[in-house]
């Protein structure tokens, strides 16, 4: 299976050195064959029909700044665009960070790629918050697919779990912990009775937000990844601007205690149920299973025959998201088989 | 598809109730027909080709005691292992009790269903626990599936999700509290403060334990749970003497008490880890995903690469194992439609 892959950060590097690891296992267990022709970055483009070397790859970004300094085949400023119409490939795995404001410039490449007739697996939250029922038409008028696992939950299976393990139940409402960074200031203001401002300082230490933490503490984030979650899961049609948003960032350390004191701790919870979508800090029980500490993300998907079923696990984290890109790379590959 | 129904008991009922509520949903999201053409109890069957109307099935077992007594199609006295034979169906739902000491009556309803090319969706663990590697093989050596999400995790997708979910991982480990009886008792004692044998009693009021509470509380169901998991998720062969088990029964308050003043919570664990399979009480931190509280059953998959992930649900109960029968009607149904 050919691949084109557009960004190449964190996720891109990590999904590189995972399919390194991981090829031979990939290939006797699921009879995949992937092979990376393209990757493209700020700088421009390595490009290969026959496949790229995947060290040679990792070494040039790391020791150049970018991809098209790849010996041989490197190609400079070429756009991003260009290589998804002009390079044949079976999947386009899109890696750009994240905007809300209008989803570029992940947005024009998924879509280019959907025209084009390309598969998309993407772990780019800004386009399928901001659009992702017209993404899944543009998708099906193509006959391709579009996934996007990590998206939520990174490397726990958030989204697999919900539409392949509970067929024939109905979904009733979802409650989720979808951001491990709130979820992290939180656990560390009612363990060790810190000021939010404290325990904000401590996640960036950590490396766990961005310097700009206000996508996370204003429940964007969630909120993202809540529409996505929703939309695929319950068949709705949300967008961004659909939910009702709180974030933690008028929590007090005082709020944290009192409620302590009653047994019960406050999780930031993107919720959907009735059609209606919101995130906000709301008590929990403290047994409860979405009252995961550190940057655990859970989800809690309450069905309508057989209970509650919860799902605790990373949030985040390079290989982590590299997982769930290969998730989908194998659904991806055992969905052309069937063509 | 037509179903063969053997056992007629909670799961059974269970069952046939869930497909009559859901008969709809099922065929316009899965264009799946269910027709449940004989029940097998031990009185005998009811038996029809065009399909057994499933609410006289409930009334007539509620109301007479065995489905033999269906009006027109009832017989008396036949017995499960001749309806399996010459019944045409797609599948045999095996829903009798657990045994542990040969798998009986299950094990040769199972068998005979595999030899005469049926599918078989069970939720008895008895066979599974003793024989799955040589019914997994019987199976593929006949070219048929055998399904059995309903045995580990009721209601909760456990199986489901490793086979599923964690495509491109590697599993690990596997550690889970598989038994709701006992996660119960060491919830109460912990809670309320009460030693074992009351939390056993309160434990049989609500109807959690049988009379004869051994094969939970001496860890022997959560090894069947842990033996059906492992083999199936692990590509494992181990049998149901290959695990060393340790039950609750010499737990004391006193050790809960101790246990619980450092911070941790005991757990009946089930653990299989470099081919080795266990089960015995542990202490765990108290944030542990696995310390849930009640009768849920809770199991921490180890990936290679993308961390721990924990599910998180019902662990029995007759709804929420038909809703596991379904799940697994479903994959065979798309199965069959593969061919």
């Amino acid at each position: 299976m050919r691949i084109i892959l557009v960004g190449y950060g964190t996720v891109g590097r990590s999904l590189t050195d995972l399919l390194k690891i991981q090829i031979n296992k990939l290939r006797r267990t699921h009879g995949f064959y992937p092979r990376v022709v393209a990757v493209v970055d700020r700088g421009g483009a390595a490009i290969s029909s026959e496949g790229l070397d995947l060290e040679t790859l990792h070494r040039v970004k790391v020791e150049k700044g970018s991809v098209s300094f790849y010996p041989g085949v490197g190609v400079a400023g070429i756009s991003a665009l260009d290589v998804i119409r002009e390079i044949d490939a079976e999947v386009v795995v899109e890696t750009t960070p994240t905007n809300i404001v209008n989803g570029e410039p992940g947005m024009t490449h998924i879509k280019e790629a959907l025209i084009s007739g390309k598969n998309v697996v993407t772990t780019n939250k800004g386009p399928l918050a901001l659009a992702l029922p017209a993404l899944m038409d543009l998708a099906e008028y193509n006959n391709v697919l579009i996934r996007f696992s990590g998206t939520v939950g990174g490397g726990t299976p958030v989204i697999d779990f919900a539409k392949e393990c509970l067929n024939g139940e109905e979904i009733v409402s979802i409650r989720g912990v979808l951001n491990g960074t709130t979820n992290f200031i939180l656990t560390e203001m009612e363990e060790k009775h810190v000021a939010m401002k404290q325990a904000l300082s401590r996640a960036k230490e950590l490396g766990y937000t961005e310097e700009d933490p206000s996508m996370d503490i204003k429940g964007i984030d969630s909120a993202c990844k809540l529409v996505i979650l929703a939309n695929w899961v319950m068949g709705l049609r949300k967008k961004l601007e659909d939910v009702e948003i709180e974030g933690i960032e008028n929590l007090t350390l005082k709020n944290v205690e009192e409620r302590k004191r009653r047994g019960e701790l406050i999780r930031l919870i993107g919720e959907a149920r009735d059609e209606e979508l919101s995130v906000k800090p709301l008590p929990l029980p403290k047994h409860d299973p979405l009252c995961v500490k550190g940057t655990l993300n859970a989800v809690t998907f309450q069905t309508k025959f057989s209970g509650e079923k919860t799902i605790v696990g990373p949030g985040a984290g390079g290989v982590e998201t590299a997982s769930a890109v290969i998730r989908d790379l194998i659904r991806v590959k055992a969905a052309l088989m069937k063509r």
